[in-house]
């Protein structure tokens, strides 16, 4: 039988999974498989093609997010590679019994961790080192005509964010829907 | 017309490409696209699909490589996302007007360059900072019993890496095959 060389766990949110690698270290430094595809299917039974790889930096307290793309929903592999961020997750398919709950985990260049994001979840993250490298792959392409945000903020959904003042928004991400306006993804969506 | 959010430069070994990202800052950092698999197939006519994903750190003056697999040779599209390398590729095809010829490329976390790197060449870097975070996709899984390594400083070759001290290299580098001696890639490999 083939191990692979990562472990998986469940969240709060049993769909979103967190994948943490073996990381094989040496004198020169240390190497370990970020993705691979066989093992990645085996080990969560999610069967996808990843057709995008995205990456970008943010300053201590940028929260980007929560994001969703209706229509053409994107499931995520997402992990970060400098600095540290609080990395979340809310459901958002009309007919689950987890709607509007959310869960949240810390991924650093540190800890290694990723988290597997399905289809018909909102996505975000607060970014609490002084800067942060994320990195993330797609199951779909980018559709900015379909894209969605959440409020960050909605006391509906009550993120607790770590301890942070004012965080650092785009001017979208400010103006983003309350759940109860949200579009929410129906059962064909996804 | 779809414009590609990237450039494409062949190398020397013409089929060795440079891609260049374009990178969309604002207030919060940067934000680009890594990989796109519509895009890069549009804009380099590499059709291929990527299965693995690898990462590796360095300290400076590690020398990786140089390496390839025979038999199931990998593809390999690579970048780094911390520091600074001299990233090589040598024409290993035995029917290649371009055999033994070697090209190389500085490739760090500011200048966001990537190399392609095709089935039938072997690869290595240089680390040129003080650590180096280096992370690649292939087209093939890793197959240990098929990995070789072509010697980083075979005259034969003749390499002009950066100005360095003597490399840091594992037992197996060191170990690695003269150009004269190294399995080749016939036609029907790649
Ligand atoms: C998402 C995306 C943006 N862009 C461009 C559009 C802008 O010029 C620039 C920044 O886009 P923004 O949407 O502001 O980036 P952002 O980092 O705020 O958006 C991301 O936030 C994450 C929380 C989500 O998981 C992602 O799916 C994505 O929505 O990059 C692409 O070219 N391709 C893409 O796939
Ligand atoms: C290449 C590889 C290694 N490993 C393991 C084996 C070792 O325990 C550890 C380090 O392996 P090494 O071969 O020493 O790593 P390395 O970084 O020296 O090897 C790499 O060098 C680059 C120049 C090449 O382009 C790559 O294809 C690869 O050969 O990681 C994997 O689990 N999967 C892989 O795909």
């Amino acid at each position: 039988m083939h191990i692979v060389p990562f472990t998986v766990t469940a969240t709060e949110l049993p769909e979103v999974l967190v994948l943490e690698p073996k990381v094989y270290g040496d004198a020169r430094g240390f190497f370990f498989e970020s993705f691979n595809a066989r093992d990645f299917e085996a080990a969560t039974g999610v069967k996808r093609s990843f057709v995008q790889d995205n990456h970008s930096r943010s300053v201590k307290g940028v929260l980007r997010g929560l994001h969703y793309q209706i229509q053409k929903p994107q499931g995520k592999l997402v992990r970060v590679v400098e600095g540290e961020v609080f990395d979340v997750a809310v459901d958002l398919r009309a007919n689950s019994p987890k709607f509007g709950s959310w869960t949240g985990v810390l991924l650093s260049a540190e800890n290694h961790r990723q988290l597997w994001i399905p289809e018909g979840f909102a996505h975000g993250f607060l970014v609490l080192s002084e800067s942060a490298e994320f990195l993330y792959k797609t199951t779909e392409f980018w559709h900015p005509e379909h894209e969605r945000t959440l409020v960050w903020n909605d006391p509906d959904v009550a993120i607790a964010w770590p301890e942070h003042g004012e965080p650092q928004l785009a001017a979208k991400d400010k103006a983003g829907a309350l759940l109860k306006d949200a579009d929410r993804f129906e059962a064909e969506d996804s």
